[in-house]
């Protein structure tokens, strides 16, 4: 954790693979380690020599090494081969790279590279003076002196407030809490100038790790190598320079011994299944990962909160349906042996007519997610969705002002290194090709430079979708034709389980082709906005989320449209059927509702366990394992053996795997918050899955950050960026879909419609002859009818479910007016239904204001306490100066004429100008 | 403009009446009016006595006037009468308020009040030093010596704008502009220490005269008055205390003298209708009339000139209508003698059957707005609307940034004098009842304080709602009344015009509904508002809008939404009537669209028309007339005189109206959009009168800011607030109102339905037979025949325009297949339109950045032009004290040793402290 001298503490550690082949090189290299500016006092220690950094220090004092020491390697680096170049030009980089690193004001420690290759550590520290420099220029708010009171509701909420700690007290996280959770310190911009304002005991431990490691990932970025004319260590680890660039850990998060790191707290508080029930210590996480992954935590911790009333009424509705199974009328007539409805047969010739009362079963299960309970959840869903919302917004603004991010600006990025590499080779194409171009044409890539890359994209993108399509398509094949081959079968247990096992088939090679479609189309979006080349590496994102998300929902949610809307709407009619190809008739579907719920069900059941457990455990084991196994093929037991004498920290984190973005995780997340959503109203039981599944997903994420990860770098983030406009898209686009779900696929319009206008006494009773229509059985065409039927003879009339004139009719088997009712009923309903909730989301929307009242009350009174502080500790420096002042006038009383004139001027300057010859007094004070 | 001494300028001026009965207090009055502080350099000059301010400055160094004066007065008000009483009280507390200004820093100068009763004014004057600190406490942000260029395009959009500039230069208003366009100067909040940042030429010029106003005004809202424990001016005027406190105006506007102030220049090339057709000079009037009313007239500008692309397309689209009458199909079926539809009696027993052809004019007129060229122009109009609302948000990021506006926080507002006195009376009484309360509760009124106010505007604005429902079905009432009435008349003539005349009559009366309790309204809201008593002037505000918008749109509103969605839809049919009253028939309608289009026209014309002549130039004059009448009448002629002899910008500014915000004109503007958005269905036209009305209103507005009102206070504000959200509340709206406007009221979709589906070759032919039901005359009610009807022998069946199943049918008139085949295509169709306008919507919005490219690349670079400047700054100073210190260093040479050392101490301080001295040795080099 500290440099040799055990008091510099490692901020940042560099690692980078080395060989050497020519030992003649040995003495040189040795030289150019011990390069320092005896200036910034910086060090290069050689690790193995043991000398002190302190001895090294007096040692180089006085002592300037010359510039030209570059030039004298690249003489050397002629005569070596291509690959030795290589490594050799790495080295050079990495040499140039480090001395800039020591100009800028870092302190540098090294490995000496006694092998002849291997992995080597340059450790990092940042000095007080680089610190605060760079605080101030990153404008960190850090807490000053002055504590203020947080205003605290009055009266009965102040009561409930209490009453909710208590009763939540064991599941509140042990972590050391400020010791005054009513009191807030006030922050303000790090200013040297201001120095007095702070609160600082020690130096060394003013700023946390993360921020120091954040101030020297700053210093990274952007000190520049000439060598290739780029920016920063992002450039260097693209070009294989170094291999890896992280902060540490704060220790081991395992072992008994005492002390007491924020890791292991972290550890034993949250990331543990065993405290599953806790609420998340969500400023720790913040204080140790940084604000963007505390941001991360916090919105996941909160959806799973609201998954919890969702969950309970989802529970209730399901409940609903399944006591009011037996009351229901419409399954009840189904069930009924006495009705004896003869229906059509499903596929030509080979099926025989049958009973409705033998599709009972689907009826009656049917009911338990198609009752009017539904209607009722999905409204409530949709405006949970925008409570969600809301909340978070809210809760955002909160955590925005305990974390004094409020005010936060966004700054200027750095161009990505591939961005940078694109722009060099347009500018040396143009110099090729003309001399005399405008100005302004080659600062930036313009639209004609990115066609490509555009037009890459979107044809690529389409692809994919197609490609999403046919395999939807595909399984639809595989189902129709597996049913007809099955029906062929001769045994008779095959034939009656034909449904069965064609839907459980369809739905698990769904499911695979859904999960090996996700890990390409994660891939394929990368790699189209590499293609892209964005300027940032927030546009990066930005766009790389856009595409991963669009083709990722596609991929999930085709399957699930194709049954929710389409399956059984194009079957035709008996007599004139539609077919897929030569011979195979459309599918049809019996109990909608129900078969939209068990391929939602299984596939984001199959999709939340596999991944889970195969994506997020096993893969990242399973890499572990492989990179130990190729380690310790490569490399020889000396360095083994050496490393596991004394694991340093960075040896531990090294092996660690590297962090590669939230937005993997997010994506799971918002994925499954479509599964809660879009389709709700077909499977009330969504919410409970998710809230089971997060609650391990929390966890799991936590032990993936705690103990698997590299530790990432901190980023600033104020909310959680265009995270929130796809979830609001998909809160939106739920509104619509659940719409459709229940006046289309489910039978709560027909219900309805019969019930208040065509039912003779205004029950349900004889609903479902009203939906059946009437086929005569010889108007089937020739070859279809079926073969081998006991009782062909007997039936005149077979039935099918469609609103359809009767054959007897002048426009036989034309839609009726039943149908055509029906279906403005439907329609009505999904004008009504969508607009009832987008004016409700919106009133939720308006009621609630984004920013809670008493933050917002906080964050103006904190300004005015500001300026009361400035203005008090102004006050105070002005009155110790002027007694300074006095006593300067005294003591020149014995001077020339000239001095006491200059004396008295001064004088008046600081009664003029107290506030800047302030802190002049502070130092006086310090010192 | 300035004080007696011509040097010192008038900032702000306080007006109020004054009486005095009792001569005896002449003396002490004279006495108080002296009062004034030398240390701040206040003087309170006698303006009769014409003693120059200066001489009166030398008299009063070093007097020091006793605090026990107030009690003084008190003493002799004793003995006064009630009135006189009151009257002295408002004395003292002038006295007092004034006092204290002169206390804040102000300088006052007063009339005498020489007269037993009049008009007197205190002038206010801010000095330097009161400006600067100020300044700093507002934060305003001044521009400092760097200048730096701003990005221009490059390529073609560079060559796009100049062509675009020529074109547009004798459009482009004549004031003078800043030298260079394409430089900024770079601002930076206002800071005393900062000082030598800024471009100070000349201290009294460099606050323009809006800031110092403002500043003023400031200080006046935020200094307390003891009497009644009440904070500043706004306290006093709601008091009565003073009459009026406003800003000068910068001179005359009219005149031939050369002197060419700010007002002038405005008016010559902002205010007058001579110069409609240029631009707005939005800079000037932002420097003149602060940034809230320069929003207003760039979002009215904006506005304008959106408008014209609507109005072309506007208008092709009706061009569209008037060409393709001839080939219109139905219309010339209706209007084809040979076509005999005989159509069943309009009204009982008065009306005859009717020949459909006779209303072959309507027809052909309805052609005009129901055409399918309306479909894709309610498309574009609801594109339009988010465009327009984008562009909005660009233009209004685009100023904020050279209005310096960015970063503009929040703050806090004192509560409103109404909370306050509110707050108090809760006090007292808490007070009264019991000793030991919580202390919270007597913070703020809580929800039970508020209750009555709540439920009384509850109430009300729903009583004035039902008001705005009974007004119009009154109207409906009137209507059908008055078309039975006159359909008895034996007049021919009369008979035959009954349509035109009840229509429009009925229109009128409704226009002047809608004007009469628009008024009525205004005034509710006000008061409901106040019941209310919000906090802060912001909430005040924004709450005063939300009521008086809800009741103003749904009385504008209400008659048209019953023409679009209700009138003829509830007539029944014939044998079946619907009836109002005994014996009153539902009104029918005939050809939908064109009587909402008639409607929307006159209300919105009219509406219009009467608003801009009568109310906003009309009665203003009227009130003049009034005041100045009244002025003449209660005020002796010396007064007059006085004035008329030497008339100062005060007086003719008290003479002006004061400006009570810009909620009205919003508030107009708001309700013309939402003609033009919310039914342009049905009135294409719309956006070309709203285009012609707003070329005058922005001349109409701008004359009255100019000429009529008094100087408005400057406001911040970086955004219209409210405003937008209501904008783009009914941009939504809209959508779906247009939707249910081309699918309902128009008939569009059932003849797309007949071409498509029911129409034997394609064609339209036979579609007016299509759409008229059969009905069998037997079956009519006895006594509702038709009387006196000349071929009532040879009528078996009269035809009505409903799809119903004909007489000979089995349901004989029940809705047809047909019906409901019409009314799921017309359903299918909102939900259709509904959903790709607002998924357009949100692309438009996501596609189209909120701030402009080149303005957010602007801000980040104006970061970082301040770093720059701010370190190069520094950098000077800290030479230049490097090289004073050395001086001071030799001058130390020859005093003692103990001074030595101090000067070397000191000498390190000002290395390590570079900059906190910085400002120390500027103030040398100013020296």
């Amino acid at each position: 954790m500290h440099f040799r001298d055990s008091k510099r503490k490692v901020d940042y550690v560099l690692a980078y693979h080395y060989r050497k082949r020519v030992p003649r090189h040995q003495p040189g290299a040795g030289l150019l380690e011990s390069v320092h500016r005896p200036a910034s006092l910086a060090i290069v220690s050689n690790g193995e020599t043991g000398k002190s950094c302190l001895d090294q220090q007096e040692q180089s004092c006085g002592e300037h090494v010359p510039p030209e020491q570059p030039g004298l390697l690249e003489a050397q680096v002629v005569d070596l081969s291509p690959l030795d170049a290589l490594e050799e030009e790495k080295r050079v980089q990495r040499e140039e790279y480090e001395r800039n690193l020591v100009e800028a004001g870092l302190e540098i420690e090294k490995d000496l590279e006694n092998k002849s290759q291997g992995l080597s550590f340059v450790r990092i520290h940042a000095p007080w003076h680089v610190l605060s420099r760079e605080a101030e220029l990153l404008k960190i708010k850090m807490p000053t002196k002055k504590m203020y009171e947080i205003k605290e509701e009055g009266g009965i909420l102040k009561k409930l407030n209490e009453v909710w700690c208590k009763l939540t007290e064991p599941l509140q996280p042990q972590v050391p809490q400020q010791d005054n959770t009513k009191m807030k310190s006030l922050s303000y911009p790090f200013s040297r100038e201001k120095i007095y304002l702070y609160n600082i005991k020690d130096k060394d431990t003013f700023f946390d790790n993360a921020t120091r490691s954040r101030i020297v990932r700053e210093i990274l970025k952007r000190t520049p190598t000439k060598a290739r004319n780029s920016m920063g260590i992002t450039t260097l680890i693209a070009n294989n320079v170094y291999d890896a660039a992280y902060p540490l850990h704060d220790g081991e998060y395992e072992g008994q011994n005492d002390d007491n790191n924020e890791r292991k707290l972290l550890y034993r508080e949250w990331a543990r299944y065993g405290v599953f029930y806790k609420f998340q210590p969500i400023d720790l996480i913040r204080k140790y990962f940084g604000e963007k992954i505390g941001l991360y935590f916090a919105w996941l911790g909160l959806y799973t909160e609201f998954l919890i009333p969702s969950s309970v009424v989802g529970v209730i509705v399901f409940l609903y349906g399944c006591i009011t199974i037996e009351s229901d009328i419409p399954s009840k007539e189904m069930c009924d042996q006495r009705n004896a409805f003869t229906m059509c047969p499903l596929c030509d010739k080979f099926c025989d007519y049958w009973n409705l009362s033998s599709a009972c079963a689907t009826a009656r299960a049917s009911h338990l997610f198609d009752n009017p309970a539904t209607v009722f959840f999905s409204i409530f869903m949709a405006l949970w969705a925008t409570m969600f919302l809301e909340q978070w917004k809210r809760l955002q603004m909160r955590l925005s002002y305990f974390w004094d991010l409020t005010g936060l600006e966004e700054e200027e990025e750095h161009p990505r290194p591939e961005y940078e590499t694109k722009l060099l080779q347009k500018k040396l194409k143009i110099k090729n090709t003309t001399e005399n171009t405008n100005e302004d044409e080659k600062e930036k890539l313009t639209w004609r430079d990115r066609m490509p890359g555009y037009l890459a994209n979107f044809s690529l993108i389409l692809f994919m979708i197609m490609l999403t399509f046919s395999a939807v398509f595909g399984v639809i094949v595989y189902r129709i034709t597996t049913a007809a081959a099955l029906s062929f079968s001769t045994n008779e247990t095959t034939r009656s389980n034909v449904r069965v096992t064609v839907t459980a088939t369809a739905v698990i090679i769904n499911l695979v082709v859904i999960l090996i479609l996700d890990e390409i189309y994660g891939a394929v979006a990368k790699w189209l906005t590499e293609i892209e080349v964005p300027k940032t590496e927030k546009t990066f994102e930005e766009r790389l989320i856009l595409k991963a998300f669009l083709l990722k929902f596609v991929n999930s949610y085709a399957s699930i449209f194709y049954v929710a809307f389409f399956k059984g709407r194009f079957i035709g009619r008996p007599g004139r059927y539609v077919y897929v190809f030569d011979g195979y008739r459309m599918e049809e579907a019996r109990g909608c509702l129900m078969e939209l719920c068990i391929q939602l069900s299984i596939i984001m059941l199959g999709k939340q366990l596999i991944q889970n457990n195969i994506f997020e455990i096993g893969i990242p084991k399973l890499k572990k394992l492989f990179r130990k196994l190729k380690d310790e093929r490569t490399e020889p037991k000396e360095v083994n053996t050496n490393q596991s004498k004394d694991p340093q920290q960075w040896d531990l984190d090294y092996s660690l795997e590297p962090f590669t973005g939230l937005t993997p995780e997010y994506m799971e997340m918002i994925i499954q918050f479509g599964f809660v959503t879009l389709f709700v109203a077909s499977f009330p039981l969504a919410p409970l899955f998710a809230l089971l599944n997060n609650v391990i997903e929390v966890r799991l994420d936590a032990k993936k950050f705690v103990t698997e990860l590299r530790r990432p770098d901190t980023v600033r983030a104020k909310d959680i960026g265009i995270w929130y406009n796809i979830l609001s898209g998909i809160g939106k686009l739920s509104v619509i879909i659940n719409a459709f779900v229940i006046s289309v696929t489910s039978d709560f319009i027909p219900r309805l419609m019969y019930q208040y206008a065509y039912s003779q006494n205004g029950t349900m009773h004889g609903f479902i002859n009203h939906t059946l229509s009437y086929f005569n059985v010889s108007h089937l065409k020739a070859g279809t009818q079926p073969e081998n039927s006991p009782f062909a003879q007997d039936v005149l009339f077979c039935r099918f479910k469609d609103y359809r004139e009767p054959p007897w009719s002048q426009n036989s088997y034309e839609f009726s007016k039943q149908y055509w009712a029906v279906l403005s009923a439907r329609l009505a309903f999904v004008i009504l239904f969508q607009n009832l909730v987008m004016f409700l989301s919106v009133l939720v929307d308006w009621m609630i204001p984004d920013i809670p009242k008493d933050i917002s009350e906080q964050i103006k009174k904190e300004k005015s306490v500001l300026v009361d502080f400035f203005l008090k500790e102004e006050h105070e420096k002005l009155k110790l100066i002027e007694s300074l002042i006095t006593c300067d006038k005294h003591g020149h009383q014995s001077g020339t004429k000239g001095q006491r004139i200059r004396a008295a001027s001064f004088c008046q300057f600081s009664r003029s100008q107290k506030g800047s010859l302030a802190s002049f007094s502070s130092q006086h004070t310090e010192v």
